[in-house]
């Protein structure tokens, strides 16, 4: 064996058993939000801090980066050279980030988690915002270790959509604004109303939960190496090979918010089952970014989910399982009333066109806060304006809000732009399998959904982080990224509907 | 501060970052217990020999024995001198034993009680015997590590129940075993036989949990701090200070399975909840001894929970969540059929006079395992010999015989033991609580449990490990251990249910 090799499975065996204390550290935030009594956080905070000493420490040991500086000297295969390059740019980050701050972020994460999820069931966000107040100083001290002369919030954003920068992200949203902006407004003043009333009748949630267990199955998660467990807000972890939990809520009023929930985490789910189980642990064995483990939600919730040819499959079991709700209801009824364009207050409520009005705001809102131009205090009010502007509504309370979103709440700032990029990757990502893979309608039509799920394992899945997030696009697209597909779909989507 | 005080300190901030490690630990075995996606068992078995190995390395850094050392020189107050004393007694344990034992036998164990599951699903011991032959060699290498002349035996029972020995356990349990077979003689030859055919009605699991619920919260369980849920094998874990969870399984053809099931383990869950939260991790917030929690658990599950004036409190409540089943029974014929004695295959769901004989089976077996007068291979036969031979009765098959009990899948020889003497240690603090609490029953009947309780916490839960368990029963009951206070109690049980 060369030198170069056997420093290369060194670095590798301890990525590895880095990995397993990662692992760990997931199980404690998955049985955080799904199981963990409620006097218990107060220690979860120290089980969780202890953690994240560990992992930095471990990480950020000064051998790692004298076996990458000799790796780096070559040779390497291809494989290699991804995870070499790929831990480098992760050893590079962490060890600008003080041990101190890392333990401190996990501590005060899960108590603000916990005051969150609290101050949203009495929708008291003045009970939240001291909790803000604590995060938002430890956001831009780790901006500050990381950044050199990047702008705090990039700093934050790049941790989660590796090379994207806020001014590179707005310019993607705004080729994307006006024409959303202009079919929305098409939309709303179009007289063709779907019947959405049909899903606010009862759904009883043991029918809700056992239709979208077998959508999840059927579009092909595996539940024995996965779990679907219920949380105040719905999440995907992988937690290990074969150890993939995602979440939903059940709300007995509302078809939808779970059905789809599940569906979208089942996309997050089945990139994770998807990754290579040898490689866990190293980039190889890693999804891309966020941007693009939103990609793989968004589609299965939407592109897959809310189409016609999807619903002739389901629509027979649906009708099965919810005799009352679909009493009188018409196939063409069912699709128009999941496909309605509306403004509402709820992201994760959201369709498909508004939504990403909803990320505009939070991204709007954060880059904000982190600049410092607006106060935890004046929060709420600006979160209501932009309401107000995008949407024409203003939320009755700050559970409809502020609120709403869990992600602010242990810190992750920068995160929301990735769910918009999401859309977009998904969008062109799907023009792209329904090129190459025949007619995907009449698939799914019959329940056949392993083509889909074998192209994106062998296209975006099995590469791990191979390339990035842009690179990938153009890999498997042969296109950079453009805001022309979704708007495609969206307008097939509105002229179907609204017939506009 | 002096020199010892600051040693102190640093001691104990490192026992409570460990136990910070070792809640951790038990979060991986209560989650791959009862929630864990069987495909993850192989991953799960990585993560807890990461884990063990980490434990281990830390607790026997040689700084913890120096700062041993240093402390035993003294002086110490009242409680460092338990903390230095209990903490040595572990350290010394510890560092006798290789870390790579360590990290076998947390692999082993995990795929070992994932493979006893199905084994005894499929009631399979062929499948489950090659995991028992792996374990006991690491079982026999363990006990060559820690004793020096004792027999191998002695050392793992003393790893449960420190300080005892194989001999000193057999000497009490012949006090016990004579008096308790002729008992169980006279009951079998009586003509007076409770219904037990009542238990055997049809409960609904959802009432079944339901009941168990309100009565583990009545007696002192505090559902805030902790968990009730379903696994094939009940337990109770103390993760950490107000983390305390616990599990049972339902069978809705049987009372009190699951009924007195999580009464036994709401015992196991008020002690650990009971133990002071600011020493967790160290000797004064951690239980004595496998027995001592045993006492805890028995004495709620059979001196309080199969008690008439407890049954008078719940009679009403059980009526109205099992109208059918209760149709037609009376006070009385309730109480007698759920004290019943009679041979049954099943240890968990034995009454608590043949429950003695089951353990002494096992405590049997296990030592001619550890001897080596016993392979695997004949295990079943010579079960099913003793089972004969104290029982009169022959198991239909291995998930009813040798394959019940989880305890060997993972490792756990001379566990068995503790059951025995945790029945004897809680017939003897009862009789002083009774004599120390004025009339008991009263209480009981009014449903107020908190007297006993409050009781238990002062005289057992806080003192930690102050004393052992020995010296904990002379200073709660001012005798030294005996059979008599439970054959005291199981006769008078005999004269009012049987009339003899």
């Amino acid at each position: 064996m060369s030198s170069t090799e056997s420093t290369y499975n060194l670095l590798i065996a301890e990525l590895k058993e880095i990995a397993v204390f990662g692992s760990v550290n997931s199980l404690l935030n998955w049985d955080e939000r799904t199981q963990m009594p409620p006097r218990a956080s107060a220690y979860r905070a120290e089980q969780l801090s202890a953690m994240a000493k560990l992992l930095h420490q471990r990480f950020t040991a000064p051998r790692i980066g004298e076996w990458l500086s000799q790796l780096e000297a070559g040779p390497l295969d291809a494989d290699a050279t991804v995870n070499v390059r790929e831990t480098r740019r992760e050893y590079d980050r962490a060890v600008k980030i003080p041990e101190s701050l890392v333990q401190e972020e996990a501590r005060v994460s899960v108590l603000s988690q916990q005051a969150w999820a609290t101050a949203r069931k009495n929708s008291d966000f003045a009970a939240f915002a001291p909790w803000l107040e604590k995060i938002l100083p430890l956001k831009l001290q780790r901006a500050a270790c990381l950044g050199s002369s990047a702008r705090p919030y990039d700093a934050l954003l790049d941790e989660f959509e590796p090379g994207e920068t806020a001014a590179n992200v707005a310019k993607t949203f705004e080729s994307l604004r006006d024409p959303l902006v202009e079919l929305i407004g098409r939309i709303k003043d179009s007289p063709n109303k779907p019947p959405v009333e049909i899903l606010h009748r009862r759904y009883p949630a043991a029918a809700q939960e056992l239709l979208s267990r077998e959508a999840a199955k059927a579009v092909g998660f595996d539940f024995e190496a996965g779990r679907l467990d219920v949380s105040v807000h719905p999440f995907c972890s992988g937690i290990g090979p074969s150890d993939t939990r995602m979440t939903t809520r059940y709300n007995e009023n509302h078809f939808g918010d779970a059905f789809f929930g599940v569906l979208h985490e089942t996309g997050h789910g089945m990139y994770n089952q998807g990754l290579k189980a040898e490689h866990f642990g190293t980039p190889l064995g890693s999804a891309i970014s966020l941007g693009i483990h939103e990609s793989q939600s968004r589609m299965w919730e939407n592109l897959v989910g809310r189409s016609r040819s999807f619903w002739t499959h389901f629509m027979p079991r649906a009708r099965e399982l919810f005799p009352e709700a679909f009493n009188g209801v018409g196939d063409d009824q069912w699709y128009r009333a999941i496909n309605a364009v509306r403004p509402s207050f709820i992201r994760v409520e959201s369709d498909e066109a508004t939504y990403n009005l909803h990320i505009l705001l939070r991204f709007e809102l954060e880059q904000a806060m982190m600049s410092q131009s607006l106060s935890v205090a004046d929060l709420p009010g600006a979160w209501n304006e932009k309401m107000k502007k995008y949407f024409g509504i203003t939320p009755p309370d700050a559970a409809h809000g502020v609120l709403q979103d869990i992600h602010w709440s242990f810190g992750a700032i920068g995160y929301f732009p990735t769910y918009t990029l999401g859309n977009l990757y998904a969008a062109q990502f799907f023009e792209t399998a329904r090129a190459e893979l025949g007619d995907l309608d009449s698939q799914f039509a019959k329940g056949d959904f392993a083509p889909l799920l074998g192209w994106l394992q062998r296209k975006i899945h099995q590469q791990g982080q191979r390339y990035s997030a842009g690179q990938l696009v153009k890999e498997v697209t042969g296109k950079s990224l453009s805001a022309e597909p979704l708007l495609r779909h969206l307008r097939k989507k509105a002229a179907e509907i609204y017939g506009i």
